[in-house]
């Protein structure tokens, strides 16, 4: 499975401010460009903590790009969160309409938690004892025909999948203002490396609305 | 005064790890226009944060292109290192030398503390109650004779520069790694902002070594 994560952040690195409001970071040419990636791929992905903050729906893609691409009868991109003890909730706009959803958790998350999401049309992949094993649930992923999959956030999530090795690119738009804060969320947070730092190519340079896309692939 | 703040950060917008020790983000070439920009300024300075974390002696700087600015016989760029509390220790490398070395501090910093400094040779200038008044010990600076500033870090004193509208231009080395950590330093730490987030203009983008050099002007 490839695997593209997408982010914008702020001059200094932010996705966010402390407060984890959305704010608008980049402009209409950069959201034109991730409603592409998002018409190129299999499923869009966030983890819990961004369905949490943000309620997002993942419904937003290139309509016309994807019917040129797949054909019109193409289903919609799938969505995947992950969510390691199913907090998700039920009413979340990541679960809501006819589009498949994958909720990735542990067998750490309670019964009914699962059986809650089930019963409103998640599809759950059960990976790993008190955290989502990420490696094995991409596996799985890929098994459902999930072979691009483009991961949009947040810090939490980001970190953990590139500590697993499982990124190939980064595309990050990084906009033109300081947000600052050393609570802020930033593109990858986590516990963070301190040595045998992942090293990157940078690929592509490209300015865009008021800030620059840079994109990078992972060694 | 002309204010420049310089950076390296990692892809995820991280100063360091972590642990706070210093991290090989860029390269030769970057190396070589970070000594340009300090050959161009006045004053180099940092806070105390990074003077306790890495010990930086601040002497390093583009002596070719300093004469050729200023002639042979002109002094090599001043320090300064903001420090509310004067918790510089008097045996620091930022103090050593003949050098020209300011401490900005505050009416907060005990009396032994300054007595110690001002005995290796620095040059305290006193501006505010508990924290250092960064406006008015910026004006001191400028009629001493610092008409441009470079500022190079950590992320508290640039989030306070920026805070306090002191900052006129931003040059941000994004280097090809990730560094990730929620505790990691990144370009603007403190408090940070919430609404009204200073804005920017993107003024230059410039591969450099494996990475990337985003010139900013503060709107």
């Amino acid at each position: 499975m490839h695997v593209l994560v997408n982010a914008a952040v702020s001059a200094d690195g932010k996705l966010s401010s402390r407060r984890r409001e959305q704010i608008a970071i980049s402009g209409d040419k950069d959201f034109a460009r991730v409603d592409r990636l998002r018409a190129e791929s299999d499923a869009v992905m966030v983890g819990i903590g961004t369905v949490l903050a943000d309620d997002p729906s993942l419904v937003r893609h290139d309509e016309a790009h994807r019917a040129a691409l797949r054909g019109a009868d193409a289903d919609p991109p799938a969505r995947v969160v992950a969510d390691s003890r199913c907090r998700t909730p039920p009413d979340a706009d990541v679960l809501a309409g006819d589009r498949e959803t994958y909720v990735l958790t542990s067998e750490a998350a309670p019964l009914d938690r699962r059986e809650a999401l089930e019963s409103v049309g998640a599809t759950l992949i059960v990976a790993g004892a008190e955290r989502v094993d990420l490696p094995a649930a991409f596996e799985a992923l890929s098994t459902d025909g999930i072979d691009h999959l483009m991961v949009e956030g947040g810090g939490e999530l980001i970190f953990s999948l590139v500590e697993a090795g499982l990124v190939d690119e980064l595309s990050v738009y990084v906009g033109a203002l300081v947000i600052g804060g050393r609570e802020a969320p930033t593109l990858a947070d986590g516990e963070g490396f301190v040595a045998d730092f992942p090293e990157l190519e940078l690929d592509g340079v490209d300015r865009l609305d008021d800030g620059v896309v840079l994109h990078w692939v992972v060694r």
